[in-house]
């Protein structure tokens, strides 16, 4: 169902909203994927996303929640009250229950907790205690561990107890005796087998698994590379805990990605695509143009450091401007190789050392080439051949430097266990600008006699 | 496997090459995921990977060079003659064996369809027909269909007889006479169902599919919104034509999230993360360089029209650094924001203007608190309020007009279907500079008078 689907269904819903007609309401909901009623939820109004939420019951609901935008959630939540939310809480998935009670207001959490099913409760309470951006945070309770004794006849029986529970179900695990995760057996291997066949006979016993620390862009690099529909999570004695499903993996990744999107464009926090508060997307957005600001003002006490110089030979102002904006493109190019290549895994600790090395290369050549065209359009369209040989060798330093402290910057920053996104913004771009300019004016002031 | 393993492991290769111990070098490789292998041979010298994968049966050898990088997958394919590489295409899914024919030279790519078995070949020349980033570009013909009146003891059988050549497998797509897709059973279903069911009464009749020329990020949203492990491509008709799966959807996520990556930084042509040659990076950096450097031309042609201003007030010149540098971060943190959101789906035809309207006051709330500070230090420290007056202003023009066309621009190009993404990097930038040197300079002409 697509945009404009949504926003035919959007319309009917405003008529039959004021209308207060909540049964044909109803049936256009119920005949729709969740994902889409929370699309269309995002669309409506404050009191109509309530109105509309309210309709569904609890079972639906609950599927529903775990898809809307945090802006809806959020306005949603704010309504709602414990019995409805205890109700909803009931028939979510471990992960995305946790989630949920994650977002409540402590004492509501609590209540929630005490008045939803015991397991369920210990199960939230279990998965809450996980840093949310490891794999502990992200996995879900459940998933089907079979002893390997057992024969496939009885491993199909133990599937139909628990087939609500576990609604997507790709592979089971097999324990031994201690719990301890000892291999696993897809749905196709299983359908395939003979009912009496003993199920350690057919399991893949080399599984891949995390524990529950580890940090959920190595969840998404591990299920990436290895292409796994599902991964266990065991604790650090090979006990099975969690399940880790492609979808989840998928969110990661995507909110991963549009995080170091944000840091690298200079976006403090996690700034919502659908933010409606202008004060909260100034505040995400500020700080990181302060930092800009205070680097500039270096900038401006540089240049004023320069104004002999300036003033002497004016025309030394007209290519500030291309020796800053070469600096920072040629830097947030390298930097932006380094940071993604890092964060999809493909520059390692090994890579880095032959790819910084490449970078230096890689600047000489482009520093040289731009260097040589501002010489070339200095000295044959401004008939300045002196001028423009400074000129074209401060840019190749410029750029050289530039390149170069844009690869190496989020590499230091890695090693100290900084996100090197943060770095490419205007962190490098205001360092290069400053470094530039005292590079330019440096070579302008020393060389000045020799111009004209 | 971690990437210190890998080189331990490498470390050994190196040692049993030079030693020729063949045998000890299979028995280690023969132990690995393919995935692992491959990284292997990413870490290798040129004709050692060629040797290590000299080694490799047909069979595994097939299932590593899917997982080779690109650079690697280059090197080797120059070495391998026809024979091998037909055994090897011969033994490969069909979207995998697409992506290795088309990366062969024409003759050996003809030469090689001829020799592979017929039915291989054909679908090899079905998919390659397709554009590389569509739906039929990544699907496989690696599917299971059943007709819908079959039972599910039949549809088991059906799934034995494909075993082999199917070998992931999560649901079974069920077609009419006409082998029109009309539903998908979930395996979890079949091995729960009882065994004489027709398999049209289990099957979820509800079944979300594409159309092979369907954008592959926009597959990759929908897999993603609706959670699909796999998603059936089908034709004009609704005849079933091929299956896409989860592990294919997160490489073209992270793909494409690669792409926009180096699109916003000014990379051209798509620049490997792990690329060895200096003269391919270079070349993939250079034009936007030199797009850079056009737009900075005309930035100091602009300045040099006002030559007269800048030497009655040489200090404006100090402040051209922070009024390109705030106008440039500002328009990256709202173009960043608009193509990132469009490229997820969270910012879709209808919350862009909603969102264009809210960067208004965005910017004009973050344009003014800067400004202000510029004029508060300014005045303070400097003195001069008159001037920081006239250069609080300037800051606050400059940050709404590039707050403004950077989220504006990646709008229009994607109306005119041009990536957006290719816009935020150096094009905002520059034109943001370009605007930007003309505010400030043609406010301070103006007020000039009144400055002293």
């Amino acid at each position: 169902m697509d945009v404009n689907d949504i926003r035919d269904i959007v319309e009917d819903l405003n008529f039959l909203i004021a209308k207060k007609d909540d049964s044909m309401i109803r049936n256009i909901l119920v005949g729709l994927h969740p994902a889409d009623v929370a699309e269309i939820i995002h669309y409506l109004s404050h009191e109509d996303k309530h109105y509309i939420f309210s309709l569904l019951d609890a079972d639906f609901a609950s599927e529903v929640i775990s898809e809307l935008d945090d802006v809806s959630l959020d306005k949603i939540l704010d309504d709602l009250d414990e019995n409805r939310i205890t109700e909803i809480v009931d028939e979510m998935d471990s992960d995305d229950a946790t989630d949920l009670v994650a977002e409540l207001p402590e004492e509501v959490a609590h209540k929630v907790l005490q008045r939803i099913d015991k397991e369920d409760s210990e199960e939230v309470l279990e998965l809450i205690r996980h840093e949310e951006d490891t794999a502990g945070g992200i996995m879900a309770k459940e998933y089907i561990a079979v002893n390997q004794n057992m024969t496939v006849e009885q491993v199909i029986q133990q599937i139909r107890s628990q087939a609500e529970e576990v609604e997507d179900l790709y592979n089971i695990w097999v324990v031994d005796e201690d719990q301890k995760l000892v291999g696993t057996v897809t749905l196709k291997d299983l359908i395939l087998a003979d009912s009496k066949t003993v199920i350690s006979e057919i399991m893949d016993s080399d599984v891949i698994s995390v524990t529950p620390d580890v940090d959920q862009e190595e969840v998404a690099r591990i299920t990436q590379k290895y292409d796994l529909v599902s991964l266990p999570v065991v604790d650090d004695e090979g006990h099975l805990v969690g399940r880790i499903t492609f979808d989840d993996v998928a969110d990661v990744a995507e909110e991963e990605a549009s995080e170091d999107f944000q840091r690298m464009a200079g976006i403090a926090d996690e700034e919502e695509f659908r933010e409606t508060s202008i004060l909260k997307i100034s505040r995400a957005r500020l700080p990181w143009l302060m930092v800009a600001f205070a680097g500039e003002m270096v900038s401006a006490f540089t240049l004023s450091r320069f104004e002999a110089s300036l003033s002497q030979i004016i025309a030394a102002a007209f290519f500030i401007p291309i020796i800053m904006a070469m600096g920072g493109n040629a830097g947030i190019q390298s930097s932006t190789i380094m940071v993604r290549g890092m964060a999809t895994g493909e520059i390692d600790l090994f890579e880095i050392r032959r790819r910084l090395v490449r970078e230096i290369f890689v600047s000489m050549l482009n520093g040289f080439l731009c260097g040589l065209f501002l010489f070339g359009v200095v000295s044959i369209f401004l008939g300045q051949p002196r001028f423009g040989l400074l000129l074209g060798s401060v840019l190749f330093v410029v750029i050289m430097s530039a390149t170069f402290v844009g690869a190496f910057i989020p590499v230091m920053l890695r090693k100290i266990n900084i996100d090197p996104a943060i770095s490419t913004g205007p962190f490098i771009t205001t360092w290069n600008d400053v470094v530039g300019l005292l590079i330019y004016l440096g070579l302008i002031t020393i060389f000045l006699p020799y111009l004209s």
